[in-house]
């Protein structure tokens, strides 16, 4: 994998000088080119070999192009914030918007090679990490990111004498530090698993690149060579990158009953009962919430239903039993002009709860296989590979100590037509019905299908959903509660 | 300043019966037309003494109105990211965005208060604090946010007992910790401070409500009405709150000479000096980037200037110096949706670098001065008040380690004909000429007085405006590398 990397590839200075400044007037207008479509993200993952050149060439590209429009992050030790979230928060923070340059040092694959390298972590683990990473790296592909991943690299024997000259040359002294002879080291190892984890995670529309890094001159053009060809001819190519992705069929049950026809809409609580119940639980939530093991996790509640189905009602029977400083509830719209900039997970990154925390989401990162499916906001492709983006985007909240809690508040579409005409009878325009909700009305199939498939898809071991009958608004409410009163006593037991 | 609220006021519980339907009912009402008009944001602050009923309050408003365009937030200790940065920027991040409200436990009064009263700080530093308070709920009030400032108040005695019953229920004991019981011994003090500050930010725009606390019927109530009055009379009210400031007259000169027509622009530098020249400053800028010390410190320059004075390729001579690890540049443009729904200098707040790093703003906050005052994109009174903003800004993130370094690059008339000819002749698409520059050159006289008066205004001890005569670029560019290796060698010795 590095054998032609470490062939001492050199370009003289003659050469370098004639190529130069085309190259750079070139990347240049290719730099501007993308900010003024607006069409995709570059992201550029630096990493390899201490002392081959990492930081150098990044400085060079800098010089090279328009510096405002290139934003470097080097990620060190995790900020508090980021410790109590997900490992990849840190960086769907640091993303570039569309039209813009992301060059990320220190990034995804820093922690996972040096903890294998250094014995921290078993094989296992390290897979499981690159496995992660793929699917990440695959979604950013999918929503359009151009994403470069250079590994500058340097023999052993290259690397030492790389590092003493930088060492006896005092304008460069600063820069080598115990790590960096640490590395040189555990070279060996380190190469190993670097190589491990290049060859499990280059793929067609993420490979990695390496650089020798031997010579200055050498690297600098062969790092802005390929960003100038790659960038133009995306810039070129007038195609939607997301219609690429070919979908599997939809498979439809052959008879005629699914997930939300078999629920029995007439459920109820006796009126005399839901008093009672109702305290029951919301004491029993309270409790729950105040438990001193709440601090080790978050709680990650999802509402989604048909429109008129009691999610706000629902969501106030659950914040009368909270405490006001703990909650946030997070009402999903239209996105923001910052987050079309951005993957679409990402507006629901940025509301991730800190441990000890409850976000509810009054509708959710669904949306994309719900309305946006039906009302073909988004293609058939995106909807079909946002099922897999979301249990991926699950399982890494999960696992950073969330739990996930889903309700999907059925009614039937009788009752629906009921509420409707109550609000429009009602004297608060609040309720106010809008064209839009009549004519979600006529499309009742079709989304009566995309909540079969969203259920079918999405409904995991980790983060199931709760089907909720809503026809009756007590019956649901009481549901709710006790379903997260449930799912949080497990969770709390396992935080022993 | 206490007395009313000590009289033990109540509410019996028929009377409360009868008026909390229509008041829950109206306040709902309220809070979505502010939604709907999406005019100005509603601040709460929460205060006051333990046991007080403060946190009952706030879930009582939360449960009668919708939640979802409620946030709160309680501050407790600050995270990593937050104490890099001046005191305010935790709550600047908390600002709810216009159309919303936003309810604020623990806020920029709980610490100074509490410090003082413990004896950790002077009464020149509380005053100073006090200060700086009124300067920043000024500047809110202006933007046109509605600032609500509750004081939750018990007597000492009835704190007491208060305390107590808390502490003999089950299901509230959980809520007394040592610290009440230490608020309640250091009652005296605490109060003592408490009405000093109160006295002293008590304004009009942003008064201060004392509640007695000793009746959760009573505060409830009146905390209710008046949120639900102030919201409405603020709704109904069709003025501009912006138009309201008077502004005092502008002075100009009565001879002809000003700032920049004083500036002899044809400073140069030869052309055989400037690559030692340019070598010896940015190796010295080098140096003292990577100077141990400089991890106490922020850097933040600022560019401003007429168009085509070179402010891109000034930057650029100053991140080749760097590495771009440590530096962010932040090209200004117009602000993002996000970004309009908050007060003007919103975006800059959040663009604030962590110590040890670097932040360079190719255009700023001085916008508001210049293009926007120009142009009349916001109202005389915004921009008259934006100096004093300015100032109070550049003082707090001085006061937390940064150094401001401010340039205004000029040229004459004559050259940026010169150079606007020049663009649009170059083949690069890059350096088009737009109709607004053509159309700015026309103001130039505006713009002439708009510098010399935003120079005379912010041209502070902390952060003065280094004017640059830029006609040649080279002398141009050595005077910022020398001004900004000058300011860091200065900002190093006294972190000594």
């Amino acid at each position: 994998m590095f054998e032609s990397a470490e062939l001492g590839h050199k370009i003289d200075k003659k050469a370098y000088a004639k190529t130069m400044p085309t190259l750079r007037a070139d990347l240049l207008d290719v730099q501007y080119d993308l900010k003024q479509s607006g069409r995709f993200p570059v992201i550029i993952l630096v990493n390899g070999i201490d002392g081959a050149g990492k930081g150098e060439t990044v400085n060079l590209l800098n010089e090279w192009m328009d510096p405002r429009f290139i934003e470097t992050y080097a990620f060190s030790e995790p900020t508090t914030e980021e410790l109590e979230r997900p490992a990849l928060w840190r960086f769907w923070r640091a993303l570039p918007p569309k039209g813009k340059i992301g060059i990320l040092f220190g990034n995804w694959y820093a922690d996972p090679i040096l903890r294998h390298s250094l014995g921290k972590t078993k094989l296992a683990e390290l897979e499981e990490h690159l496995f992660e990473i793929n699917r990440f790296e695959k979604m950013l592909a999918d929503e359009g990111a151009l994403i470069f991943k250079f590994w500058f690299h340097l023999a052993k024997e290259a690397q030492k004498k790389r590092l003493k000259a930088l060492e006896k040359d005092p304008t460069t002294r600063w820069r080598i530090t115990a790590d960096d002879w640490r590395g040189y080291r555990d070279y060996d190892a380190r190469i190993e698993v670097s190589q491990h984890a290049l060859r499990q995670t280059s793929q067609a529309y993420a490979p990695w690149i390496v650089v020798d890094g031997s010579d200055e001159r050498y690297r600098a053009v062969t790092v802005g060579t390929i960003l100038l060809e790659s960038i133009r001819k995306r810039l070129a190519w007038e195609g939607d990158t997301t219609r690429r992705i070919a979908s599997a069929p939809i498979v439809h049950p052959i008879d005629s009953s699914n997930l939300l026809n078999r629920l029995d809409l007439s459920r109820k609580i006796a009126r005399k009962a839901y008093p009672g119940e109702l305290e029951h639980w919301q004491g029993r939530l309270n409790l729950l919430s105040r438990h001193p093991r709440f601090r080790k996790l978050s709680l990650i509640v999802v509402f989604e239903g048909n429109d008129a189905a009691g999610k706000g009602g629902a969501i106030r029977r659950i914040t009368s039993a909270l405490d006001a400083r703990q909650y946030r509830i997070v009402p999903v719209a239209a996105p923001s002009e910052e987050e079309r900039a951005q993957p679409y997970l990402w507006r629901f990154w940025r509301r991730l709860p800190r441990l000890g925390r409850i976000a509810m989401f009054d509708r959710s990162w669904y949306g994309r296989v719900l309305v946006e499916r039906v009302e073909a906001y988004c293609s058939e492709p995106d909807w079909m590979r946002a099922y897999a983006e979301i249990n991926d985007f699950e399982e890494q909240i999960t696992r950073a100590g969330a739990v996930v809690v889903k309700f999907w508040l059925a009614i039937s579409a009788e009752e629906q037509l009921r509420r409707f005409k109550e609000r429009e009878e009602t004297r608060f325009k609040r309720f106010k019905i809008t064209e839009d909700d009549w004519r979600n009305r006529e499309k009742w199939p079709l989304y009566e299908q995309a909540v079969c498939h969203m259920v079918d898809r999405t409904s995991t071991e980790i983060a199931p959903w709760t089907l909720v009958e809503a026809n009756d608004k007590n019956y649901a409410r009481i549901k709710i509660l006790k379903t997260l009163c449930e799912r949080l006593e497990t969770a709390l037991r396992g935080k022993d």
